[in-house]
């Protein structure tokens, strides 16, 4: 169909193109580099006037840059007359800045929600928002699909040697525990952290029976990787068999990737929402794609289909 | 007055110093850092209810990471509840991409313009935009002001050996260099450039009188200094006497300290809208302050009289 039309910015190319793979489209011509100070330039070399255009582009790190070149393609692409602008957003950066925790916060995800929109965008579709409310940063249509079917159908592939329970590191990441235990059949436990006193360490109570038991962690984002790696000890020294992670959105900055190698955890899965580079490339990460998911998701929204049924 | 809040974010620090010096306030406490991920965190350590907040920053290079930290910090003091929120913004970047001048280009000085005022700025002081017509990218009061006085004071100052002609490095720059004329009370030259054929060196014309004179190029900007170099070495060959040059905005990216060092300027003088790191600080580069005229611009603004007499 000619008025379709994908482009890819700098933050995730090989997902782009993979993405155009199960599309079965070539990627819109259109380049994307730094003027000699450090200003964006961008040269779209095909005509979109009237067309349906998909962005993918993750507000990953460098996420400044990043959502300079979403918002200055946007406002090409609409001076362009491109029919519908529609945002493919694997992962969503600043979604932890959704709300003011103490005085004078800025809430940024509602900040960039209203950039996109004042620079043009008329849609929005991502995966596994850090809180749900942030869809309702936006006046335009969003469509938020989940990791944990891709998640749960690689375990299920596999045949643990006993029994699975799927742990949430904490109290905020019960419901998605539940939906990944829910398609693997199998109980939850819930890391429960405590602080005595200030100043003094956690105390890492677990709920639930892990013991002789194959528990996978799960989050939505391991930044640091701070909380699953002690998840994962408490997991072992309470009795676990052995501990798996998986999150959707794997951002590892700082010593995230040498806390993950040093700790009991054996394998961490992650997708490719945010691009991997080589040196965090280690062995016991496993990447899953998310390009046949949105690939599937910008037919039907081009097709004007329902993308619902791809929710769970 | 408690009313009136200084904030200054990373680009320009030590301006921003001065101009609270001049003003007679100490600068707002506020911490502008980032997360492990390069997420920009910003603390606002004290009230700011009711106030007239005027926010220092200069949107140079890195340019979208100081554009974002104004962003987020316009939010955060919007729901913080300031009563007015002004940006002082010394150099404005992107003002270079203010049109299409080719198919499908953004306009990213009016895109940049129409996401301060979303985040919720009121109003915006800054300093010799690259157009002036950048001024009706915004729908908010914006006050445009000059360096052209703040560069002849320096020149009227030294009493040079020799008649002085004022050359513009290009037809866009005329005006620019009619005003910096007239306070030295002298004549101006054109550099006039033609190219004969597409890939043939450009021809330097110089339209006007500049045998045996002190010539002073002025520019707005001076980026990677080609433009200004090459005119310089044709007002060597034609003639000058020596050669001067002046800008109010310093971008000075990539081969732009070499040229000046290799270049016939004896003098390169520059305004402080854009902080210089060290190794740009070569001997034939002079540094001018714009506090003075940003200080009492904000005491205008605040006190709500004219800033008008301060544009010349
Ligand atoms: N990029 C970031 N890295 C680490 N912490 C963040 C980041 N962005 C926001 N936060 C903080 O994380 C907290 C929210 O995280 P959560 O409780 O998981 O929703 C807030 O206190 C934020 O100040
Ligand atoms: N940061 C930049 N560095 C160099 N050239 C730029 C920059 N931004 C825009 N331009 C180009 O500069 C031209 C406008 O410059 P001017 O003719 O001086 O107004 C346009 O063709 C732009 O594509």
């Amino acid at each position: 169909d000619p008025n379709l039309k994908v482009f890819t910015l700098n933050s995730n190319k090989a997902l782009a193109e993979e993405i155009a793979k199960v599309i079965g489209v070539e990627l819109g011509k259109c380049s994307v580099s730094r003027f000699s100070d450090g200003e964006i330039q961008i040269n779209i070399e095909e005509s979109i006037r009237g067309c349906d255009v998909f962005i993918i582009q993750s507000t990953s790190a460098p996420v400044n840059e990043h959502i300079m070149e979403l918002l200055i393609m946007i406002d090409a692409l609409k001076r362009a007359s491109a029919k519908t602008i529609n945002l493919v957003i694997p992962y969503y950066g600043y979604a932890r800045q959704d709300r003011k925790a103490r005085a004078r916060e800025p809430i940024t995800a509602k900040l960039v929600a209203n950039l996109l929109e004042t620079a043009g965008a008329t849609r929005v579709i991502t995966l596994d928002l850090h809180a749900p409310q942030i869809q309702g940063f936006f006046d335009i249509p969003t469509d938020q699909l989940l990791g944990v079917p891709i998640l749960a159908q690689y375990y299920k592939n596999k045949n643990y040697d006993g029994d699975i329970v799927v742990v949430s590191p904490d109290h905020g990441g019960v419901t998605r525990a539940r939906k990944l235990a829910e398609r693997l059949k199998a109980p939850i436990a819930i890391i429960d952290k405590r602080r005595p006193r200030p100043n003094v360490a956690e105390i890492m109570n677990i709920v639930g029976n892990i013991e002789g038991k194959v528990a996978i962690l799960i989050d939505d984002i391991i930044d640091t990787a701070g909380t699953i790696t002690l998840a994962a000890n408490a997991l072992v020294e309470n009795g676990a068999l052995e501990v798996l992670a998986c999150c959707t959105h794997p951002v590892l900055s700082g010593p995230a990737i040498e806390r993950i190698d040093n700790s009991k955890i054996k394998e961490l899965v992650v997708t490719n929402t945010i691009a991997l580079p080589e040196e965090k490339r280690i062995g016991k990460i496993t990447e899953l794609s998310v390009a046949p998911l949105l690939g599937e998701a910008i037919i039907r929204v081009h097709e004007e289909q329902s993308v619902s049924t791809l929710f769970d």
